[in-house]
């Protein structure tokens, strides 16, 4: 170790910080607009200050795809975890995926559906790999929590988890596209009653009060 | 007019051969990269002979656009006229759009899903404002089928019209955007089986038999 443990904790506490503020702004201008001449403006830090801490664009950008990933699951992911688990947690899930579409977590809303927009066109590299496995983990994550719902008696056990996963995906990942255009949260509605209703004819009904006297 | 009648009706047939590559070329590459010198690359003219048709990029932009959809319309919506008003034609226009999603119409599949994710955090301009209103006339199209199947009996007629259209459009929409990312076809089976359950559990159910000796 050549630096004093004081000097390296400041180091990583600023790493953070400055991972913080890509992220925001990344969410907004775009993963691909964030270079380091860009973000030292946005933080009036030199550009070699910035350079120590990360050697490329591609470092930069691959550093804050996992930050985003780290905030979205502290954020959205862990306070589901306390609870009820199966249909409750997945409700759950679903409303604080809702808040955070609507720009509650990110300044410019979903920051890896900006990221999927942007590189779903690009050659096959580093970064653009990094956002589809960010796609990947979320539909495996929805996938768990509606076999979870299943095996607490909560959501019909005949239907394909990954399925469902998709389709009450759909409604959040077509809303947020509208909105990116058009700007008005009244989609949100939309897709909030969608998954709603989905949810609703997934649900294992309460059983029919047994009849006693059938004959 | 200056021109005699034939090398005008001539204009007018290179024009639309050039706008029908152009579409091609943005389906697969963009309408950002899509200038007047690339696509005189693409087709073998001059850039010059390619500024007489199209003055700027805008304006070349602009009219890959309307080119777009009026292959859209012919080839996706036209077709469905003849199919039977309600249900049936509701169930053709997403037949038939999904055919278009694999990339049965345009090199690069949907023109419209790649000029969105091309131009949704774009500033306003008149290009940004012809790609929305394509997608505008969509949900509009949409939305008028399914109010025609509700008033042709086949649906639930408490649902409302657009919200219906949105959750079958949601399946599509987020289906290609995956499809994008990692190029299995197979997720546009997920939204075929998603929109075909929605359908069904939208459907006016047939009448159970009338009981005539109730009591």
């Amino acid at each position: 170790m050549r630096e004093p443990d004081g000097r390296r904790a400041r180091g990583q506490r600023t790493r953070a910080s400055i991972l913080a503020s890509a992220v925001d702004l990344a969410s907004v201008e775009g993963l691909e607009g964030l270079t380091i001449g860009r973000l030292a403006t946005s933080l009036e830090m030199s550009k070699s200050g910035l350079f120590a801490h990360f050697g490329s664009k591609e470092e930069l950008q691959l550093e804050v795809i996992q930050a985003a990933r780290e905030i979205f699951v502290e954020r959205i992911v862990e306070p589901t975890r306390a609870i009820e688990r199966g249909l409750p947690r997945l409700r759950a899930l679903l409303d604080a995926k809702l808040d955070y579409l609507r720009g509650g977590v990110f300044r410019g809303g979903c920051f890896f559906d900006a990221a999927r927009a942007e590189f779903d066109s690009r050659p096959p590299g580093p970064v653009r790999a990094a956002v589809e496995q960010q796609m990947v983990d979320w539909s495996e994550l929805m996938t768990k929590l509606v076999a979870a719902a299943q095996r607490e008696g909560h959501i019909d056990p005949d239907l394909e988890p990954a399925q469902l996963a998709f389709e009450l995906d759909s409604y959040y990942s077509a809303a947020n596209v509208a909105f990116q255009f058009h700007g008005d949260p009244a989609i949100f509605d939309r897709a909030h009653q969608a998954a709603t209703q989905r949810l609703e004819s997934a649900a294992v009904k309460p059983s029919a009060p047994v009849r006693t006297s059938r004959r």
